[in-house]
């Protein structure tokens, strides 16, 4: 026996070609900011309110057509992905991540979403932001090292997303560089042996909130996640580190027509 | 005087038969997924929102009818065992344990539970995710060790459940495995006495959430099982450990029929 | 001049007349769960909501009346206590310290209590528990302590109560048996001088929560009960107390009577 | 250009002359509850919830002749003062300060208040209690010490009031009483300079609460008062504080005409 | 495409223009009080309640003129800034920072904002006071440093605004004024290559509230104010500050028409 939900594919759909994609020569360059040095990442996490699922259906996928719009516009100018986390955590039921050359702009991204007649069922749950930078250590790690971390992940999808954000204490800002260099190595190599399966990227916090850094990783194969970070914790460096998480955010990447089916629901 | 509260169990048995229970041959194999190692465990506590009493019972009874569905549908592929909490805890008023091979398993029925009709009443406590693992320890331990922890629980119900967190402090990661495993072999000793009245099972989830690790444990005694986390808190492995609970999560094992018949009321 | 509120007492007795006491020969022995060990004791702290004092008089009167019969009903079984924290504390406005043999009656009342058209205005605070022991250090201390130690407290009422959760740190279970009799003997001499104002009683709480003991103390004489804890705190068995309070929960006892006059207003 | 508030003083005088002050032979004797030691000390923050700014003013205004009614009704036992919070303060909008030779006086206040109409807009933030002792380290100070104390302080209003809860952390309750008292007599020496602008009183919170001390302070001079906290934190005896504010609660004394004035707007 | 929202200014303008801005003659010297010493900056972030996102556009319109009302009377004796937090941060929406000669004065702003129509749908999220003070170490700095010091920021805009509270620990308060001296110096040369594009001002607040310091910075160059915190953090002093931040206060600086343009929406 199964239990079915009325599924509003179709309806959604409709309404989704409606207001048509945004043509390519418009949207920002994706793989440029999400390479280049000097971008600055928002994640930002919401939780919908109690009210959300006492609207009925039509309404809910009038609003879901206000985010897609209010997505949509902004992309000219920033890169934008989605992460649902609901049922993965009880933290938060949807999280953005923003890639923008100004901050000014995932403001604006923000501003616009919350005021939107669907962010108006959005409770921010935590907004961080970092900023990415040229790898500190790498440049003094030993050339065949350097090679390896050129190893490109394997290609399909990582469906799971996981973002830890990271403080390091005291102690570890006043080490002497050639010590941190050390344990660079140490991490990096600890590190290595799942290159291939968990996607990583780092960005700087200092000052633009209440961490040092956010660490991003996506994955398919999430034992893989576990063991790397059980490995991160067995180095030295580990033990300069004052704050991992508190939270972690999971979630799952999806698209915003996928969200938008799963809201509607 | 006794100051009688209208039992609907014949009403609420109606309905459900009505459904139908899943045939064995569509579930899945509880007892492999309990027992193997690669399993993901998820531990979801709830708690009901303020307007759920004031529903009136019909539209109660309707509600939880849909919880039955979404369970059951979902134990095709998943194993879910349910746990009131409500009038032993202040955290949460049910949780949901799931077993599942793949975490977004676990996350696609509580997507379908959040957004059902009686979902809406429901506000996410905690969400712990964990990992069974092959015992780390179990293959350096003695011979007699061994067999001594092969011995099985007594039969019979167990209806108290605790759900415990354990993180370990950095000194534990760093420390070399010959001290790690004599310090689990004075744990292990410590925990044998009670092996017969409190079943343990032990999920790894360092970099799933805040946590490192979710222990579980179910008894009918629960005298001993105070006693064993006693005995645990005395051998010296537990100086590495720098959370214990925080929430400790207590609840009595329960049915899908009797949960819906105490929320029903 | 005086600015009287109306006071409801004739109106409220008769009500309480019709639904009658509970005959003694059905109660459970309360001198017995008090005393013996084995037995769990539950402290159920709650607050009332917002709602509570915009239902009308006869409204909340109606709902007293369940809160009583569902207090009666469980009298069979367990012990029941109240005690008013309003006007005391920030933390609660009332709470409930029940005694039972089997923790499962306790939560049982707590369902019911919570089920119930009174329990729709409670918020669940916090709810602790412990299980009472035969004393650990008292078989070694001298004798003349042990004979000190049988003085009973003063008669009379003893209108303040006190709740104050407690665990110790990871040294002190660490310690050599005879270097903690020795302090626990320190640390009776010094609450000896409060033997008669100031009642204490003893519950082992871990792995039932996130303390290792709750205690329990009554008196007519707050100042003397100030005394003691100074007291307690400057001995050397004091260092290993990692938590006391946080939070101390302080109320006054008060019958089910008194408590609907009070909250019937 | 003047952007004008309606000014309501006229038409609340009428109300509060109708119901005419405590006469001075009924009120409790002020100078000797402020100045005694034995006497219980509560204080209690509160926020005004949303649905009170929605009241239409009349309503407002018979919500505060209540609490008047109240705070008269009880100034026959006890000393009551009030602070305006709001504006300078995100823990609370007012708080109230009771002198009590009982502390079930000061409960009983606050269960009236709580219960009133005015009282359901009340939410409570945080409610400590301490007790006024002898002077535990004035008699072991040098004689001119002594005398420099007894400087009183400059007459004329002292708007500002701050309150700062103090613990000691286990160290300084285990330190060798002359030590403790060469601290304090370092620590009185820091603080004489403030003596005329900044006036202080002292209660012992032990036991009562989850804090030592709470620490009051009124003064004209905020500067001064900064001033004197800076030096205090610069003596040995400052080592031992674990914890000084968390919160620092800061207000405006207010006359019950005034506070009356601010609300009804 | 473009997907457009109604823009208000228009009809916003026009109600603006009907007050009338404050003449200069009538408000306070901002130049004085931004840079003189003795000086009160409180710093008071709020968040919009849900409801003011249901208000029709009309009724947002009519408070926001209130606010501008409110803001405007009290330009005469307080000079007000706005931030707006909403998009960077989850903490606030908006912040006010207000200085003032007396502390009283700035608490009179606030009442008056959250006694308005516009100010029931604020709800204090923080409020933190500091006082400006003479320069505590740059006496003691080298002639060139003092010079260095003394370079102005570059002109323009400087949207960003980042307010950081520190405290520092009772170490430091112990230490030697030279010692302190001596690693204020080499905090001052961390900073001096930043003074061109980070403009910062500090304000003491010891006793004030639970902070010792705020520290305020503006900037247009987000990732020199990263650069310049990350190069504190490395200095010597910083291993005296034992909170940064927590929260970390992130905004915009914007004007009084900008903000009721942006909320008007």
């Amino acid at each position: 026996m199964r239990f079915c939900m009325p599924r509003l594919m179709p309806f959604v759909l409709l309404l989704l070609v409606w207001l048509g994609p945004v043509s390519a020569s418009e949207a920002v360059d994706r793989g440029k900011l999400l390479s280049e040095a000097g971008v600055y990442g928002t994640f930002a996490a919401f939780t919908l309110d109690a009210e959300w699922a006492k609207e009925d259906q039509a309404t809910r996928i009038a609003y879901l057509t206000v985010l897609r719009g209010v997505v949509e516009q902004h992309r000219e100018k920033i890169v934008i992905d989605l992460y649902l986390m609901r049922g993965l955590s009880d933290y938060a039921d949807l999280m953005f991540r923003v890639h923008a050359v100004e901050l000014r702009e995932a403001q604006n991204f923000l501003l616009d979403l919350q005021g939107s007649l669907f962010g108006r069922h959005l409770k921010a749950a935590g907004i961080m932001h970092g900023l990415t930078k040229k790898a500190n250590y790498v440049p003094g790690l030993p050339d065949q090292m350097k090679a390896d971390l050129k190893t490109v992940s394997e290609p399909g999808p990582r469906p799971y997303a996981i973002v830890i954000p990271i403080s390091k204490n005291t102690d570890w800002w006043g080490l002497d560089p050639d010590k941190r260099l050390a344990m660079m190595k140490e991490h990096t190599e600890a590190a290595l042996p799942y290159q291939k399966t968990v996607k990583r990227k780092l960005y700087h916090s200092t000052g633009l909130g209440d961490i040092d850094f956010i660490t991003y990783f996506e994955t398919s194969k999430l034992e893989n996640f576990h063991s790397l970070i059980l490995a991160l914790e067995k180095v030295k460096e580990f033990q300069y580190v004052s704050r991992l998480g508190h939270p972690v955010l999971m979630g799952t990447a999806i698209s915003l027509p996928e969200i938008m089916e799963i809201l509607a629901q």
